[in-house]
């Protein structure tokens, strides 16, 4: 009983014949290996990791479990193709609030061919990758409302500027979503202490994940995005909305030769700031919220 | 009493005719505006700087103290030109060991023109600041003998290797100075613990600053160095040495937008990991200090 994920918010769709992941009911996520090397590298990755006995479980849950690999039926009907059977992150989810972020400021790594090293360093400096240390890659976010309801589509996604992406992030954590990039639709915030804030919340997730990205010389995770994930309707009724971070996509993983990961560890300081600073903003009196931002950030120095 | 200082490790030297800094005997530091923009941005970085009030001293004290410009005869000879008034850093030192440490795993930025981006690119990717987020300039070290004494020509510094920087880092803090970069002879690192380690030292100086790179969204530090000095003969007996990090060039900051440095952060992360595994290695018990890397990392985790 396998079928296209409803929640996948960014990568190649197993829709219309394309070859794309598929889930099973039983909270599985089966993701194509990519033909050229990208698939053999996922799976060498995965197998490394869970081989690794030195990688505390608080750090481990920031990883989809993996349980192999197997062939099935591919979603492109052109046959049989190697599948990774990992953890559906969403299984169960009712409204999951998504969005996929590809960390760094440069996405091609030393060693890779011509090819790709141009094709990143275009798409780095065109999104926000070389400005912000990272780019929302997708997301879907839910409203208050049934109907309530956004998921760009990619080409909105390629165009979002630094200030958008503010903007994003804060409608992630709003109760009413508005379709489209309106800036001139000012997003509530209400969720940003229940999902960003909080002892075991986003912040607190990206902090930890930070640390280790502060001593860890094993892994360099060039392409690899953050998911931020929570459950809407719980946190809409004042829960936590259980908000997790994962880290997925490891087809551009390479060796950190006992040198830290200074590209993705910057990216995702860069982005731990950006959601401590809606915390921020969103725990000040409105009248100090609204001050200019030269201000506010010359405040905290 | 202006003269070429004794010890400049990188940059424009005023040697031979060329246009370089100058030092008078009271503790200044004299250095020639760049002709093009790159003169006027670093003089502007220093005035806006001094103008903020909202940076404590902690963080100051890393930059050199700036007492304005000054027309003076240049070092080339071509009549006055105009200079910044620094602090000189080794000012009073008797044998200052150097380094200049460029970070950033790029050097080029959101901006720039396609010149300047195509020279950095090609020497960030040619040097170790794509690998390992940052690059030696230049260095001195001063041995225990009157004699020993290593600083490696621009063409030596550039072809330097991750595993060199590694070995430089060492030799950096070691009592036995050999001339060249021969992998042989491994440095005592016996002044460590000293400069690198303490409640002032090196470490804990890049942790002080780090931590204002985790916060700070006003400038972009690009192609900014970090300079590393202490002098031998105080570490020699066994004192600090007055072990200091200070940051200099800054004719490529740009106004931050609301953004971390990213890029510098990672680097300076990068930087901090490489001095706390020399401090972690010179201070376990030989036996353990001489296990495979690959070990010594895993362990970590």
């Amino acid at each position: 009983m396998l079928k296209a994920p409803d929640h996948q918010v960014a990568g190649h769709q197993a829709l219309d014949g394309h070859l794309g992941p598929l889930v099973d009911d039983s909270g599985c996520f089966y993701k194509p290996l990519q033909n050229d090397e990208r698939g053999s590298k996922e799976v060498a990755f995965y197998e490394k990791f869970i081989s690794l006995t030195g990688i505390p479980s608080r750090i481990r849950r920031f990883f989809p479990i993996f349980h192999g690999t197997k062939n099935l039926e591919a979603s492109d009907g052109t046959g049989m193709h190697p599948h990774l059977i990992l953890e559906d992150v969403v299984f169960g989810c009712m409204k999951p609030c998504i969005t996929d972020i590809k960390i760094g400021s440069r996405t091609w790594y030393p060693g890779a061919s011509e090819d790709y090293f141009q094709k990143c360093i275009s798409k780095d400096g065109n999104s926000t990758s070389v400005s912000l240390g990272f780019r929302v890659s997708g997301l879907q976010v839910y409203g208050s409302k049934e109907s309530d309801f956004w998921k760009p589509n990619k080409k909105i996604v390629k165009s979002f500027t630094p200030e958008d992406v503010r903007l994003v992030l804060r409608r992630f954590v709003s109760s009413d979503v508005v379709p489209g990039i309106d800036k001139d639709v000012t997003p509530d915030c209400s969720l940003a202490s229940r999902v960003y804030g909080g002892s075991s919340g986003v912040l607190a997730q990206l902090s930890e994940l930070k640390e280790w990205f502060e001593d860890q010389t094993m892994f360099h995770f060039n392409s690899c995005s953050v998911l931020i994930l929570y459950e809407k309707d719980l946190a809409l009724r004042g829960k936590s909305g259980g908000a997790e971070v994962k880290l997925v996509d490891f087809a551009h993983v390479v060796d950190g030769n006992g040198v830290i990961d200074h590209n993705f560890l910057g990216g995702l300081c860069s982005l731990k700031k950006f959601i401590s600073d809606i915390l921020t903003d969103t725990n000040k009196p409105l009248s100090e919220a609204c001050l200019p931002e030269m201000d506010t950030s010359a405040d905290g120095l």
